[in-house]
């Protein structure tokens, strides 16, 4: 059997552990010491989580005091969502949740809101959260006497589309609401604080920036939020807001990553933009039929997500697999097999088009090769293509 | 400054990382791949999943599809605990939690049942649980027309004492009721099937088995009971039971863990009762008015728990731990002072002698020279509390 290099081409998923976070795994694995014990071992611990907290807060322009660590961004995004959020401790309860229609299915859940609470925010055909239908349902709610607690993606992990974040700040402001941001995928992509500027919490998961999986964080970024009822209750872990031993060595990976990724921004996103410049060029060079998705708009620097009509994700996705490069066809769903997207569905595009959509996602470790990878499987399934339209 | 050698002691707090769990975990760090993926990364990644599944469940005498993995033993113990479970998807709701009252705080919470429908077991003196107790709080729900989810641990985390849970299962089933046992401290240390048999439901935590922090298990091991209220929930990972990307390399670090304390378990017992029992001795040697808490009962192997009467758990914590020796006053407390214990409290030991309540656990790095440790500084403060007395 020919063994074939792989080309990893699907960093939104997953994206390799970063060796400046592997470093700091390993030192913490040699550690022993529960944090939350007195004696020199756990106050080592402890200072290594602290020393991690202190990582993330810089990563987002946040205060180290507003970081609590989850067992990753599921559980952050869930962690936000909820009625039980206290604003400098005064008692305005949250009785309604609205959603983009593009956020990932954690998010849309609701969590802890009752399913007729909640409502979903419109996008536009390319994906961008309508803020006349925000201002309606935001209305709405204030005119039954009700506040909301608004949920909107920093950028979508299938599209890379990225939402204006201050501007629906505002708008969520000016009703006395707060604006929860899935910050998942713009983290180590794009400057964090920026582009996420006015979000009143965001939600960050450490996988998707070079760091383990397994390990997240609800950034409390506005002063004064805080959660009364917790998910995880017992111990007073994470100044009571998360209770169970801390993940030690994940948190601390995750530090040293966000460190590194913050680090290299700037570089990063350059490369990446170049990358998948040059990758939407070929794909339109090789079918010119294609269809990108968000192309022009201000969109992730790594993510091209597209549909070559007449190939369905599935059979595209197996013959890239063969061919050594690994890409998605939108977001990792659980069962293994690919799922219709609620984002492009939401954003209008027709199903069997739809039913087409791959997205390539690079990353730190995204090389010219790869891409070369990519579109060495992407020339031979296109020409394929051709013969079986002819052939038909 | 001289450095003094260490001797940890707080097994029970968290154990240092088995060697297998941190080859295990450098390998899947080397990995790159969402096990949620459908190409050969991400197959790779649930191939490792799987595999540790595996071994938890041979762990626990269950079946690996019983094995739901969650960030932690809080997770785990939390995840049970509510009115949301069906058993063989009939709707027969649990109205009410009974609990013990040496349980771990995480269940004492009662998680997702209203403080009103919880109630707990009283245990007698010796801290092992009243059937008598148990079986009128059975009755009276009954008499209600309620059911009841009955939370009970296997050995408790600060005197290591074993609760008899084949007994109590008899009983709980006897009312038509689930039994959900916290078997995070007695994993590792004591056959687990043999001392959990007849429990429903089963909490584990990687870190206390020598795997890593931040990691854990709920294992649903009488076939057909169901969790209708997730936690988490999104994506359908854990067979939709538990939502997020999965901890890979925390996985399957626990998984080897598991493996490797599972093949040591007769071997590794024998050693700590011995280490155990001859720390007792030089104990009751060193000061003859020491209580021991459930000497001469069935406990863990590894457990010595005791207060020094005159001699507080605050100072004796700080002289161990400038001595070389990390030990705990009881549960690890996130906010790193000394509690009050409420499991001593419930088994009614006077306020003053449960103030000098210390632990000594020992683990798979525990040896001859650790006791020593613990002997030295031990005599010392034995010493120091006669002086003292003198003076006064």
């Amino acid at each position: 059997m020919v063994s074939v290099s792989r080309h990893y081409l699907d960093h939104n998923a997953t994206s390799p552990l970063r060796p400046e976070a592997r470093e700091a795994i390993l030192n913490a694995l040699e550690q022993v010491g529960n944090p939350s014990s007195v004696h020199q071992e756990g106050r080592k611990a402890r200072g290594m989580v602290d020393g991690a907290r202190d990582a993330i807060a810089a990563l987002c322009g946040a205060s180290a005091r507003d970081v609590v660590f989850t067992g990753g961004g599921t559980e952050a995004n869930s962690l936000a969502l909820t009625p039980g959020l206290l604003v400098d401790g005064a008692p305005k309860p949250f009785t309604h949740l609205v959603v983009s229609s593009v956020e990932h299915v954690c998010v849309l859940e609701g969590h802890r809101f009752k399913a007729d609470c909640v409502s979903r925010i419109n996008v536009d055909p390319s994906g961008i959260v309508s803020k006349d239908h925000l201002e309606l349902l935001l209305q709405d709610i204030a005119q039954k006497g009700g506040r909301a607690l608004v949920a909107v993606q920093a950028a979508n992990n299938e599209t890379g589309i990225i939402q204006p974040i201050a501007e629906l700040a505002m708008l969520v402001h000016r009703f006395d609401g707060l604006l929860h941001c899935d910050a998942v995928q713009i983290a180590g992509k794009l400057p964090l604080d920026q582009m996420t500027a006015g979000a009143d919490m965001i939600a960050l998961s450490a996988h998707k920036i070079g760091g383990p999986q397994g390990v997240g964080a609800l950034v409390l970024r506005s002063g004064g939020i805080s959660i009364t009822d917790k998910m995880l209750r017992g111990g007073g872990q994470e100044r009571g807001a998360r209770a169970g031993t801390e993940n030690v060595a994940g948190i601390v990976g995750f530090g040293a990553a966000a460190s590194a990724s913050l680090m290299s921004l700037a570089e990063n996103s350059a490369a990446m933009i170049e990358l998948r410049d040059q990758a939407e060029t070929l794909l339109i060079e090789a079918a010119p039929d294609a269809v990108v998705y968000g192309s022009g708009l201000a969109r992730l620097p790594n993510t091209l997500a597209f549909s070559i009509p007449g190939l369905t994700a599935e059979t595209a996705l197996m013959a890239f697999d063969l061919g050594g490069v690994a890409l998605s066809s939108g977001s990792a769903c659980s069962s293994g097999k690919v799922k219709k997207s609620h984002v492009l569905e939401a954003m209008g595009v027709a199903s069997d088009i739809a039913a087409c959509a791959l997205r390539v996602s690079f990353g730190w470790t995204s090389t010219e090769a790869d891409l070369q990878g990519f579109r060495a499987v992407l020339e031979k399934m296109v020409r394929q293509r051709k013969t079986n339209a002819r052939a038909a």
